[in-house]
């Protein structure tokens, strides 16, 4: 049974609070923090002089508010120090630093071939770019708060990785020992369906809602839904696999040994399964390069080509569908359709998606739910790595423990 | 955003030590309780000080602790009073009357023809069992501290209830109001999905799970998914509707207006349904009476008959399939099957559904899940709506509030 303590709730209110300064297109004053979270005035005005003093928030100046005196008011301060947030895909590395204020510094992209690559290739490639990555923005490593590292699997809370990707055959591989020893950072680790999600909580259209569902659509897809401001984890850390869910039973094989996944037809290799069984010859299929051949179908789909048009609609039909089950297993607010697959198509996909869920959701869920595309900027997996270290940050009892610890705690 | 406040703490933790009592065989000490809960000695006697103060827990005696003092113990105190609990199901009606101690006093069972039943014809019928029971069970009405009400349906929170019935067709019926205006009684209302989970957080496989998945199968079938203690209620109250998940795309028509639903192969009129397809002319299939049906494949596959056993594993691999998804996306450490078709089908049923669904699921998440049966006597639903009264009568504020108030609150 989880312990609930006061000091959990201290977090999650400091957690609510910032995200209100984050959201804010400029500084905020005190009494607009208590506002948006709900919280009292009191307990904001305790919780910012402790991001104060931690250095976390800055005095931005003063605001004007009619009657009485002008009010303080506050924002992220973006030299407390820096984050890094690493996506690994099965396709390519992509390293992003950002400073407190989540504004990218610097980033750099390494492709990976489509094959099978191993844990110490991946590393050893990761340790190059993240070093690569401080040089270039001139951040000694001093100043890097954590670095947040998603992998495409499964990540156990101690210790092993499984990844899971059509390409690599990671179990158990001891991820977070083996980055440990290469990067001296505090480390964070997991995979991007939760990274996803913790970017919209924090900076996307996650922000104040209870109940939210973020959809990653790449070579692999998968959920992550977050319940009253928590990521739903499972027993394991496993929870999300959405992608592995059958849709058609008996369907297309699946590399999770099941069949008629999800992921089977609204993955990238899905997708192109689908273009080469609707037009075996098609040039839009690059076979070793799925970012080319999703790209090819929305640019063609642009310019009115049939093909990419009944790929896109095929594509739509399964995704409507098992976008309804999540709608009617989980009843979400708002659900997003993130990375790069759903970005390049876009509303298009959105459009035919939309109305097939309409078609087989239930209709109270279909019309609570607000169903949109990512409007993260740049990758939504590398600021949402970043995000994970700047909770562990946020976390950190010797910073933010000691204030707490002197307060009486309810029974 | 939900607001969290010490005293949202305290009422979890509240509960938590009193599922701590009703779990043990006996009277329990403080010290178990604090022991069994993870709260601080301190925390635990302001929660039963409190409890006794209400009345709920009264002093049962003492217990030899070694060395030290005789230690004081604790029960809940039946005689505290009374709660309903009602299972409006589309096949019966069940109403249930326990003791504070959650013990059945009295119970009473009205079939419902397998058709068309109006609110008013299930309310008349509703409020004269109610009636009946307090009758028999020579309880006054001023000692129901609560009345439960399961309907088959989507409950809204304010409001209306759309009963979800291949019989009816209830759409926005204001409940609550025709309930409330009938019975003088705190009323709390949802539906057997929600039931069946909250008593299995109190009395059944759920007691100190973080994760908890509880599937009913009956006329209807879905799920109740837990989170640390918290029922996932998603944006409208319709969250767990797995029956509706699409598990054969195009497959099966559905009463939802969908497809290949999961209900349609595992709910009791999918059953009756593969009975009928596998042999058209089943001297089992008693086509206007479900629970005969059911009843006559589970004795018949006890006897060896290969009709009932085809019957069974088809429905297995179905509902293993089905019972993968949920594993693969709730990642739960509990799976519970419930409810009557379960129970009729029992371990038979279990076991191939566990063979399928470990065909199905990721290896991880399955390795990490206990699928069980239902081990909650009588009937999980009935006892469930009494549940959600008891917590109703717990979360009073005028009987828990006072104390509470008192108390300093965390920043
Ligand atoms: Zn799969
Ligand atoms: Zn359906």
């Amino acid at each position: 049974m989880i312990k609930r303590s006061a000091r959990d709730i201290r977090r999650r209110n400091r957690f609510d609070a910032l995200r209100c300064v984050y959201a804010a297109p400029g500084p905020v004053s005190r009494q607009e923090i208590a506002t948006a979270t709900g919280l009292s005035f009191a307990t904001v005005a305790n919780l910012t002089a402790e991001l104060l003093d931690a250095g976390v928030l800055l005095e931005a100046g003063q605001e004007n508010s009619g009657a009485g005196r002008p009010r303080a008011t506050l924002a992220v301060n973006p030299q407390r120090g820096a984050l890094v947030g690493v996506d690994i895909s099965e396709t390519f590395i992509h390293v992003e630093l950002f400073d407190l204020s989540m504004t990218t510094r610097h980033e750099l992209r390494h492709p990976l071939p489509e094959r099978d690559s191993k844990p110490d290739e991946v590393i050893e490639h990761l340790v190059g770019l993240v070093s690569r990555l401080l040089e270039a923005a001139r951040v000694p490593a001093h100043q890097v708060l954590g670095i947040g590292v998603s992998v495409p699997g499964q990540v156990e809370p101690e210790g092993g990785v499984s990844v899971f990707s059509p390409y690599w055959a990671w179990h158990d591989v001891p991820l977070r020992a083996m980055l440990a020893e290469r990067l001296n950072l505090p480390l964070f680790l997991d995979n991007p369906l939760k990274a996803a999600t913790v970017a919209e909580m924090w900076f996307g259209a996650g922000r104040g809602v209870d109940d939210l569902a973020v959809i990653t659509l790449r070579t692999g897809v998968g959920v992550g839904i977050a319940v009253d401001g928590h990521l739903l984890r499972g027993a394991t850390n496993s929870a999300g696999e959405w992608g592995h869910t059958c849709l058609v039973l008996d369907g297309r094989p699946c590399r999770c040994g099941s069949g008629g996944c999800v992921e089977t037809y609204v993955g990238a290799p899905g997708i192109m399964r689908t273009l080469a069984e609707t037009d075996p010859g098609s040039a839009l299929l690059h076979p070793d390069d799925q970012a080319a051949t999703i790209e090819a179908i929305a640019r063609a789909a642009d310019d009115g080509d049939e093909v990419a048009l009944a790929v896109i609609a095929k594509t739509g039909r399964y995704l409507g569908a098992a976008v309804a089950n999540l709608i009617n297993l989980v009843n979400p607010q708002v659900l997003v359709l993130s990375d790069w697959v759903a970005a390049k198509l876009g509303e298009r996909l959105l459009h035919v998606t939309r109305e097939v869920a309409a078609d087989h959701a239930l209709a109270q869920a279909f019309r609570a739910v607000d169903l949109r595309l990512c409007a993260l900027p740049h990758n939504p997996v590398s600021l949402g790595a970043a995000t994970f270290a700047l909770e562990g940050f946020l976390n950190d009892h010797e910073i933010f423990g000691s204030v707490a610890s002197r307060r009486p705690t309810p029974a």
